[in-house]
């Protein structure tokens, strides 16, 4: 088991590989597709989150089989998926193909999303151009197929059938204000908690949930972090199943060059930062913990695929889409 | 994702791979070392589960750390593992290199083998020559990585310091008396409850705990099950999390070409037999289900890398690791 960080010692991926391709930016009046492709959403949750999706000025529509098994109790052995595999990742393919529909938008997520990586028509969806994805959890294993076979960006940030923008107290606001900057524009920078390693680097932003990166390791979606500053976080898993999905990945290479590690919320995951700092701290490069990226409230947004930078000084990820410029 | 399923349909693996290396049968008066490479045991059940083993006629030594962290409460993050990484593989090495010790006995499972895996002197253990391992759930990992380092076939079955040997009420008979006869000579037939796919077949047995076989997909202990039947079992698993590691394995292709599926017990994991039908039987070799082997009582031995049967007409699998004509 190696560790191996970035290749430059200095904490500036000067020559690392390079961002995806961004989506256009949405515009007010925009639709965007709802789907489904892992958990099936609560009906009265997703209503009220599509009317929030409304409220920032979009045309909400849904796909075809989004609500399959949302309007009554889970049955069979399927309970824990919204719809078919073929259903799910025909309502996905569809949005994505579809010229009127300017993003899709993850419902919730759950379980279900790495069933359907094998049963979407990458040539089909790569010709439809770049477009955005919004979701994070279990659909952190889209972004890293669609990163990969379309090599495009795509935001990792709150779903309407979630917590955050359909609670029963209504969106929580910071969450809210912050997605509204990332599909519109450039969304403000995260601020962390502490630096488990010092540093500045900026470099395309990877990963999300851990629990998908581990469970996409030897599959043909496996990650490679490289050159990239890597997403994680969790929720619910004990601090013995993450070190088990560390090193997973530590020992499938994964982390192998990572020019930085961004680490977001783990939500009923105990005292698990030693862990994190354990396996991570061996790479040498810079890693900020506590940014509300993930599950939690407040959750932010961040563009996988992406430009980002990590800067320990100010404690701060920024996450940066289109205009790095002016942000850097 | 393809399923295939083994090379000839029917249902024997005539071509198939062959066993891996019978360790020598143990004798009364044997020197079996206890070493704890995953969790930490508990004193109380430790010492009585090497009560277990001394009535059995072996003489019980322990690794220099197995109780390193078993005589207090849990502390610091490494709470989940028995001592450090070097010295539980420190004990094990030595254990496994040591000439007056027979066979190697981890006292229970939990977390922390694939931390080891990288750090074993897998060179100097191929020098000590064939042996037997006796381990289950996390030692998964260790079963899978002694067979393709040193060729050397496993028993899969109860710890010293598991329920089974060392709970409360004394060792469970059933599964006491099929681990002396896997220890010293040939274990019995294991009956199942039902056949998901019928048929009969004779093959390597291998695989062992889903969870461990999914944490090792991407390393260089990724599980390969072709021309093998595949022994599967897990505990505490919610059936989505059961498909999860299912479906990165299929994905993985580590099922690829598999003789047959034994499928073990399933405590805690709910209502997850349609899962497995549902993911399993595509591949169209023989599954049977309904396996009292891996966790719950009473607890039967395999040995993994030993030829075993299915056949689902007498709904029984037979592990056989020396002996094997008679048997057949």
């Amino acid at each position: 088991m190696a560790y191996r960080g970035g290749e430059d010692g200095t904490g500036e991926a000067g020559t690392g590989p390079p961002p995806l391709l961004s989506p256009p930016p949405l515009h007010q009046g925009d639709t965007v597709a709802v789907v489904a492709p892992s958990g099936p959403p609560d009906p009265a949750r997703l209503e009220r989150g599509a009317g929030v999706l409304r409220e920032l000025g979009l045309k909400v529509v849904f796909g075809e089989h989004v609500l399959a098994r949302g309007d009554g109790p889970p049955s069979g052995h399927h309970g824990h998926l919204a719809a078919s595999d073929a259903d799910r990742a025909g309502d996905l393919q569809e949005a994505w193909c579809d010229p009127a529909v300017a993003a899709v938008v993850c419902a919730r997520g759950g379980y279900g999303t790495t069933r359907l990586l094998g049963l979407l028509d990458w040539d089909r969806m790569a010709g439809a151009g770049p477009k955005t994805l919004l979701g994070s959890s279990d659909i952190t294993a889209l972004h890293l197929a669609i990163g990969a076979r379309l090599g495009t960006a795509g935001c990792f940030g709150p779903m309407p059938a979630g917590e955050t923008l359909a609670g029963d107290l209504g969106p929580e606001p910071l969450g809210l204000r912050h997605l509204e900057q990332a599909l519109y524009g450039v969304p403000g920078p995260i601020t962390g908690t502490h630096a488990l390693v010092p540093g500045r680097v900026s470099a395309p932003l990877a990963g999300g949930n851990l629990t998908l990166l581990a469970a996409l390791c030897g599959t043909p979606f496996a990650p490679r972090f490289a050159g990239r500053i890597v997403l994680l976080e969790d929720v619910q898993e004990a601090p013995y199943r993450i070190d088990r999905m560390l090193t997973q990945l530590i020992a499938a290479g994964a982390f192998d060059g990572a020019a930085g590690f961004a680490l977001g919320s783990w939500v009923g995951c105990g005292d698990v930062l030693p862990v994190l700092a354990e396996r991570l701290t061996p790479y040498g490069v810079p890693v900020l913990a506590g940014l509300a990226v993930g599950h939690g409230s407040p959750q932010h947004c961040v563009w996988l695929g992406g430009l980002g930078v990590i800067d320990t000084q100010s404690c701060s990820l920024t996450s940066l889409f289109r205009g790095s410029e002016e942000a850097m």
